[in-house]
């Protein structure tokens, strides 16, 4: 589902590549934000915005890793390696939160992300592909798939969040709390390696662009060895989790002198930060019109975020988190989630789009953003 | 998006052609209504039932005096009066209740302008045109457009009313929350600008008939000079001003005289009465098998109602008002409206209708009448 | 909308018929249940789970006889007898325990059944049906009409479980909630007649089948006297009402000694055993590929059961029970029958289905009766 934009042009020195994209000037980024962790009086939200910067590239480099390792391999393992490593910068960001205990911020972060590519991403796609071209097409019945995945997902979410709010303790969640997390989490796994299954093996077709231009996909515009992608993939993966351990533990005080809850942060910022590689990607293939590959990354994003990552971390906690993770969350995300769901299957169910719907998708994040913002923190 | 149906056959008297339609003879009981008020040992729900079909034919006046305005225009500034002037009654009814200070009327009138747009008008036009018609067919892409903007309505609707739930205090609102219902309201005004945008200049086409014989669009049977239809639109809305302020306080004697709450004499009452001449424009139309035109009326009324008429309410409250007024609704008049949102577009969306569609709709508007009918008083 | 799989080949013998279908095998569990329940000594989960065994093939045997006298007569009273016997299991079990005053399985019964009809055996016969075939097709129209009717079935529960969780008192139910139960049930009972009109007399067609080969629609392999069929369906009736009672007088036994909830009891296991024999007619359709009489199983027996069965309960509840039955769902439940509604209408709506919708709808409802097993008994 994972994808990236390469706008250079092919020339002879990689190096030279490197350097003609805009996007890894950013890595500059990296040092500075190194040198601002150790002057210790820095003021917490310059290290934040620092940190988060400097993901941005690194997640590119991690997405085009994997897209140019799948190329190397068949296309079910090529679908394979997308779909485990596709959201990575998100895993990575909520891995090192987890350990550091930060439960309400990995909650946060995994609600905002789907509503980050849900409407904000989707949105601007639909927006900014609309504003050139009249009407855009994508194929319907993915989409549908898609939409009813996310409704799976968002029921998977809300049925913990509303036993914890019912029976949950203030002294940590009951051990019937627990095993209802754990079984979800499974079922969970099991329906996305299903769904792989389904959508890489025996209905690949259902998820067929429906424009002939657009049948073939998407083409990487320079070509790694296996060795250098490998090693790409290894090496942002690792700057990817130093970084984030720099931005987890800005967060708290960015919020403080911001006066910002930390649901806020979490739900707005760290999301975004995690899946803006993806979700540029997903806006310059609207603007080609490529709108099934939009369309694509944004949903096929949420999917794995609902149906991967999440019970990923829910087990993950058990062996690295203080405390284990359980998926209860607040009415407020439950509610935003489920807004969300039902928008992009309202928004997309019919296969059109135009530069209004984008809007629209836009004008629900706003009123969601501007909700968390105003929430009090005690909350 | 508003319109009216005109019976009158051409004649040379305007004023016999006035006669001739036998809603105009309802402006009979404007000086009965002046008379009962002064009468001031009259019961109140007397008073109030007479003031309210008053409002009726002073209604039908406005969205008369419109539609003539409108055709003299191009189609874009037609539009954009039709859009603006369209809801006046209701938006004349809920400034005067807003003023009186009665809030939660006023939220009630919002709430059940909708419900009777969505359910009721739409319901009853889909059964008597289903029988007549076996089916009837309308643009099912205009209707899709129609039901994301109004789940976006009832999502803004929604946000506010968990806040204040959550957060409200018994002493009025605090800051945070008259921040966010100022922030929700400018952003659906400009949501609002932006689809009369859409709507009428960038993709009209969108919202085009789907059958040939109804894309001529409504035809007045008659033609105004432009100072008659301005004359017309000044006058009736100056009546309807002056019928609600009797309309609005006769109500809560009438609740209390037939043991009915507020709530629902507002979700009820007030509501159809506002709406009662597009309700039955809407009708006739699916008597005539024009159903884009009647689907139009109640959707597109809904929309404005939620999109322009809340709020501009909501910003002139802190102007008029004695209190700001929020748009905390409770639980049972969002539950309402999300059920209503969902209804619409479940029976809506594949743009046929038949009979049992409209029934339907009625038996959902029933279940939430009798609801708020039982629901005590001191909720 | 009830049918029923005659596997038997044609004999001379309707003995030898009889013993050659398994199901009928299973009748052998009458005495064993009758004798268990002398033996008062005997474990509540053996008795339980023994009358339930029984209650399939009685069960299958009420729509047998039902299917064999709608063919006698015409097509119309032939539906009308369908609609009105083909949750004749159902209704039993739960009349006979609102006889008892186990007001709360009653309702855990309702509600199951309906979550077993629209996700258990629907996501069975997608999944089962599409192992064999790659893609299948029904009606999406007719599927819309019962989505439809599905929400409306779900609002109408909402509406009176909302009324009494925010007014109900411990000491039973207020006037106020009996005339909203009762003015519900009467609405319900309207509606169901009007759609029985719509579907057998008015708009047939909208329910037609949309390939040829299912067009005959069920074909009964024998062909049973009219005598016959009568005297089965009333045998068959009192049998069901004789192995009700000790189901339901087992129950409690039950739950405690396996450590489940009443309400887990009456959700999972008693719904699955009275819709058990239809839930194996929709398989076995979705098997031979005839998708619209499968899917019409499932949802028109969720129809029958929320708009028929439901308010018929709660008026018999006034004559037979020791206090009157208000449909006051708890939250869960509630919930799970809008995420199952939600989720029928999202994966049925296009009239196409595969392996994988099937694992959806199924995940859906672990997920859904996971967490109904883990809910604390005091709920």
């Amino acid at each position: 589902m994972s994808t990236v934009s390469e706008m250079a042009h092919p020339a002879s020195n990689p190096f030279l590549q490197f350097l003609r994209k805009p996007i890894n000037w950013f890595l500059l980024f990296i040092p500075l934000t190194v040198l601002l962790e150790h002057l210790h009086r820095m003021p917490a939200p310059v290290l934040f915005f620092s940190a988060a910067l400097t993901i941005v590239p690194i997640a590119a480099l991690i997405v085009a890793s994997t897209a140019q390792l799948s190329t190397r391999t068949g296309d079910a393992i090529g679908g394979l390696l997308n779909a485990t490593f596709g959201n990575a910068p998100e895993l990575i960001i909520a891995l090192v939160a987890l350990k550091a205990g930060l439960l309400d911020m990995v909650r946060a972060s995994l609600a905002g992300a789907i509503l980050a590519n849900l409407l904000m991403a989707l949105g601007m796609a639909f927006l900014l592909g609309g504003l050139r071209f009249h009407e855009q097409r994508f194929n319907p019945a993915a989409t549908r798939a898609y939409s009813t995945m996310m409704f799976v997902a968002a029921v998977s979410m809300t049925v913990p969040s509303a036993y914890s709010r019912a029976f949950g303790t203030t002294s940590g969640p009951i051990r019937e709390e627990q095993m209802l997390n754990i079984g979800i989490a499974i079922l969970l796994l099991i329906a996305y390696a299903l769904y792989l299954l389904f959508s890489l093996k025996t209905h690949p077709h259902a998820f067929a662009s429906v424009d002939t231009e657009g049948a073939g996909g998407l083409e990487l515009e320079e070509h790694w060895s296996v060795a250098r992608a490998v090693g790409t993939l290894i090496a942002a993966s690792v700057l990817a989790a130093w970084m984030s351990e720099i931005l987890v533990g800005a967060a708290e005080g960015t919020g403080k002198a911001l006066g910002m809850s930390q649901v806020f942060i979490g739900i707005v910022f760290v999301a975004v930060v995690g899946g803006a590689a993806e979700s540029g990607s997903a806006i310059v293939m609207a603007r080609k019109n490529k709108m099934d590959l939009s369309v694509g990354i944004c949903l096929g994003s949420c999917i794995q975020i609902a149906l991967f990552v999440a019970p990923v971390l829910v087990i993950a906690s058990y062996f690295i988190a203080p405390q284990p993770l359980q998926l209860a969350f607040g009415r407020a995300e439950i509610g935003a989630l489920f807004i969300a769901v039902f928008c992009g299957a309202l928004v997309c169910g019919d296969g059109q789009s135009n530069w209004y719907r984008g809007v629209q998708l836009m004008t629900v994040y706003a009123i969601i953003a501007l909700m968390f913002y105003l929430i009090p923190e005690l909350k």
